[in-house]
């Protein structure tokens, strides 16, 4: 039966409502683009160079040394191929990483556009070919063992010495110690440091310095550099995540980067122009962070839920076969709800990036008043969606009941390499607590009469009143957006009356803020959840799409709204916005729309278009050969190199002989 | 400052309201019991025999190697001190394993007790001795590749051949290996194996036969088994789950176990007297999950604020020092939640053992009417407290940032342990499902007049009704009981109802049960949620309680009921039970409850009693020096061997000296 596909996914496919290349097209922007990511992810998995062993099987070590050889062929093959595109590379880069990470990632996301972004033009004469070329390696050192989302609080230091015109670099604490970039352990030989500037005695807070950690001849620590491998984590096994420490390291005044804040060889220093501008990289990360939060969802969906076709359990009615798992009602809620929610963010990192590649535009010219809103929001929307993701992926995981939890199946492994989301780039609380301020500022600001624009628009306008008694039909995606809006509307009102009341109970703001940050964190997850729906509902206006497809589409976005109204009812219950006949209406469409979406569900998971060499997953193959592959799978493990493991020689052996000589 | 307890650890000490013994004592069973799992534990964490290196630092292989020497040990020394009470044993036995597996778990849990309970005296005498002094090893073989929790799936064959007298063992599909099993793959020698027993051509459905696999003399698998380790997992890394094939492999008629249904020579089947017998070890069994999620989530909380009042981060005031990240309000409602479930759930695993045990002395004497109520309750106990601490486990984990990425502190490796709860002994949803079963059978009993008894006594009386108007006071246990009664009552009465419009429509009783799965699952919950709150009240009535600790036990009551209900607040309004104010109310109680426990959380969790050698936590240290042994920590880590990895003279050396050259 090799090469054949399961019968079961055969005819969930025939079955399917509309064909699979039109939501694919919807989803990476047309058909050329589809066409482009296929040719570049067969380059890597058609290319017998990049096969390597399972790196499930590998230890750390063996896992680094893999990733590092694959790393480089990439880079070296990918300039034979001419391969300079952004969205090439990242199909590319895509194709040969899988759910595991490329070894010069940081160098790439970090260290070279801290470069373009931040050094002047002698400093990138200097030293942007060398990086561009991988002639040397570099990462971003900022996280420290003692402060990460707290950037002011960073301790080592860049002293200047207007002497020699010198930085001296130190680390004056075990703290202090740079703790995690990636890269950093044993790759890198060079970094971005971020470092408090103190000249003659005063702190200038943290700034950015070039700094070479490791000799270009025998890639040795350079002297007063402490350097290493922090040591296994949950995930991002293949990856050298590092310490550093220094010890009275001096660097050359050229070395701090200063398109921005400079320091003249006297040591005066010159202020950048506006704290403001990091805030456009911030969004770009953060809608990254959204797009891939949607993509990894994406992928646990299309692992899970084709297993559960393929896998057949129980007996739902005597003497009938047993029926697809994916045919149980509940299974269906487990998975179809994330399903929507990985086209949702999907389509919200979409939308983030073109507003960015927009204001980017407004900022190249001078123009940064959209930034503030644009940055406010994305911690919200960086925040939910990577937060949904975990939550998913570990749903789809357990759907899979035992084999998910093999790393047969893929989810472990993608689990485990995507959670960090919900703390690098801002630790999610800390982010829903900057949409937070920025939500409480409009609220204060449409309270005195302003107009508000953009996202906060309906802060301002007439406060929502409860309208009880109506009847609403709960899959209009008009009323279900106006009930998402009314409940932001109202959490935003309700936290700024909990933040006034505390501080007319006499606490000062700080303890005031700190007091109603739960309350807050509510409001800036409903504002983020409503945007999501809000953008979802409009996506499927686009007057181009197939109804074929535009139907199923709102099958999931009707799915999605419900879902979020139905698991947070308090919210809109609370002040009778809803009624109990509402939410029970909003269940029961939920189970409607899971049986109209159960025969296109395969399709659905198939429009995401990752192939097998992409999902890693023995489950969530394509063709759902999943049992006989799990047997193989699990022959080629290690420990089943030999029939009796040497450990029964050394200890098992004596231990069982001892035993039954003394029966 | 090696050796001294970090300040702002002592100072939470010092500042608690109450003596953490007194709770240990509480929650152990009196000061005897804490003492004898103190020496106990001692007994391996100071014995230098049981160091090894971190399991984190281990390939799978050397992980499997170490945990099979020191269980030797274990076992050996053990025997050596006469540690033999149940209790002793599971004290000794946490100590040496901590968050991993003693390498012959299997063996003692389920291959030693299926011996006791299903093998005739002639079997025990053959059998037990050698297995109960590990003369052989052996597992409990049922879960195969394609079926799990429905038993009768099982594919595996047993068929009689009466003219040997002798069963004949066969895997007839790849679906049928045996597989999942821990210590089948390279250690068991023995197992017990579940197949469908084959009679003159008819199937009698699944029975236990013992069966060796291995040789005694040089360990090789025998004539026509195939066995092997499955591969590796997200967690269990030193354990070799296994898999197992049979090609006609043939077993004596004695070797099935048959206490209970028999095959006699001419191969007359005889039926077992009752199949609920069973039963009473799957209570057993679910009652020690509801124990563990409780002990899970506890050393995850412990380790969460631990370091939540050592880590200090941002700037709450101008001018003022970083404060410890536990005084934030957002921090404390990440953890304070879960410090309630951890107690909640330990104390319901506790009622659950002390039910059985009345139980078990009835079944006993031959009366198994209490079986099937413990049964039902027991599935949905399981299914809540395992869902329950694998969240609570992950939220603890990003409570800690990145260092709660890191393997070092200990997090990571405790969930990944840990959550197969969900899916082993019976796949959550399934349980939750077979609760709803009970609960829909009993309330029909109610309907028809019966009066039921122990945990769905509330279903027969009255139903209850709305009580708007009302003001209530929140914080009142009674108050807080009632209203998850009322919710329980609800949703049962709502799933019935749902149940039978279904059926109305026009679909059979199994469709009828599949459309309304959801609301089934949903009472389930409830009903076990409100089984949970109500035992922790219930238990707070225990009049030898010290008012100190009744107090602050008291707290993290009302913290745990309301918590649930404010997550669940849709639930409590729908019908209008709760108002808007009381939800509102429960919110503000909330946050003054976590201020007043804000002071005693450290001793909280220290009342736990967890040792350092079995939180295996650089996080959670008992003195609280964090950052010192973080470091130390990754410096043991084998990719710091040497300052420079090979892969650099592999792979990077002509990689970079290429681009130099290029450039």
């Amino acid at each position: 039966m090799a090469g054949t596909v399961n019968p079961d996914l055969r005819k969930e496919r025939e079955n399917a409502s509309f064909h699979p290349e039109k939501v694919t097209n919807f989803l990476y922007g047309g058909p050329g683009v589809v066409k482009r990511k296929r040719e570049l992810e067969s380059l890597v998995l058609n290319d017998p160079d990049f096969q390597s062993e399972d790196l499930n099987f590998l230890s750390r070590e063996q896992q680094y040394e893999t990733q590092m050889k694959k790393s480089i062929l990439m880079v070296t093959k990918g300039e034979k191929l001419k391969i300079t595109d952004v969205q090439d590379r990242s199909f590319y880069t895509s194709a040969v990483s899988g759910s595991d990470s490329f070894s010069f990632g940081l160098h790439v996301a970090m260290f070279l556009p801290t470069l373009y972004g931040q050094a002047t033009q002698e400093q990138k004469d200097k030293w942007l070919k060398m990086a561009e070329k991988y002639a040397i390696l570099g990462t971003y050192a900022q996280t420290e063992m003692g402060h990460g989302t707290f950037l002011r609080g960073l301790e080592t230091t860049a002293t200047y010495d207007p002497t020699t015109q010198e930085f001296v670099i130190n680390t004056p604490t075990i703290t202090a110690y740079k703790w995690w970039p990636g890269g950093l352990g044993k790759t890198s030989n060079y970094c971005v440091l971020m470092a408090q500037l103190y000249i003659h005695g005063k702190s200038y807070g943290p700034h950015p310095f070039m700094v070479q950690i490791r000799s270009l001849q025998d890639h040795k620590p350079l002297p007063g550099v402490t350097v290493g491998d922090i040591g296994p984590k949950f995930g991002y096994g293949s990856v050298d995540n590092g310490f550093l420490a220094f010890n009275n390291v001096r660097i050359p005044r050229e070395n701090m980067l200063m398109k921005y804040s400079k320091v003249e060889p006297d040591g005066t220093y010159v202020k950048p122009p506006s704290t403001k501008l990091a805030y456009g990289t911030m969004v770009q990360v953060r809608a990254n962070i959204v797009v891939n939060s949607g993509r990894v969802l994406a992928k646990a969906v299309t692992i899970a839920t084709r297993y559960s076709c393929v896998r057949r359990q129980s007996e739902m009615k005597p003497g009938h076969p047993e029926p697809q798992v994916l045919d149980y009602v509940t299974q269906q809620y487990k998975l179809f709800p994330y399903l929507a929610a990985a086209y949702a963010f999907w389509l919200t990192g979409q939308t983030m990036m073109s507003v960015y590649t927009t204001s980017s535009n407004q900022i190249s010219k001078g123009d940064i008043s959209a930034l503030p809103e644009l940055h406010a929001l994305s911690a919200g929307l960086k925040a939910l969606s990577s937060w949904v993701a975990n939550v998913g992926m570990e749903e789809c995981r357990m759907a899979c009941g035992g084999h998910g939890y093999s790393h047969a199946s893929g989810l472990p492994r993608l689990y485990a390499n995507m959670t960090p989301g919900a703390t690098y780039e801002g630790e999610n609380t800390v982010m829903m607590l900057q949409t937070a301020r920025y939500l409480m500022k409009s609220y204060n600001q449409s309270l005195q009469g302003e107009k508000l624009a953009g996202s906060v628009a309906y802060l301002s306008g007439v406060q929502p009143v409860p309208a009880a008694g109506r009847t609403r039909n709960m899959l209009d995606l008009g009323v279900l957006c106006d009930a998402y809006r009314h409940r932001a509307a109202r959490l935003v009102h309700e936290a700024a009356v909990q933040l006034r009341n505390e501080r007319q109970a006499g606490k000062d703001q700080p303890d005031a803020w700190n007091a109603a940050s739960v309350d807050l964190v509510k409001a800036a997850m409903a504002h983020s959840q409503y945007f999501v729906v809000k953008n979802f509902a409009e996506r499927l206006t686009d007057s181009t799409l197939d109804s074929s497809i535009s139907d199923v589409l709102t099958r999931l976005c009707q799915l999605h709204a419900l879902h979020g109204l139905v698991t947070n009812s308090g919210d809109f219950l609370e002040d009778g916005y809803l009624t109990g006949t509402d939410v029970r209406q909003a269940r029961r469409h939920i189970n409607a729309l899971m049986a109209k979406l159960r025969p296109d569900a395969v399709a659905l998971v198939d429009a995401f278009d990752f192939p097998d060499g992409i999902l890693n997953s023995v489950l969530g193959r394509y063709d759902g050969n999943v049992y006989e592959h799990l047997l193989e799978w699990a022959k080629a493990s290690p420990l089943n190199k030999t029939d009796v493991h040497q450990s029964y020689h050394k200890y098992l052996k004596p231990f069982l002989e001892d035993n039954r000589a003394k029966l």
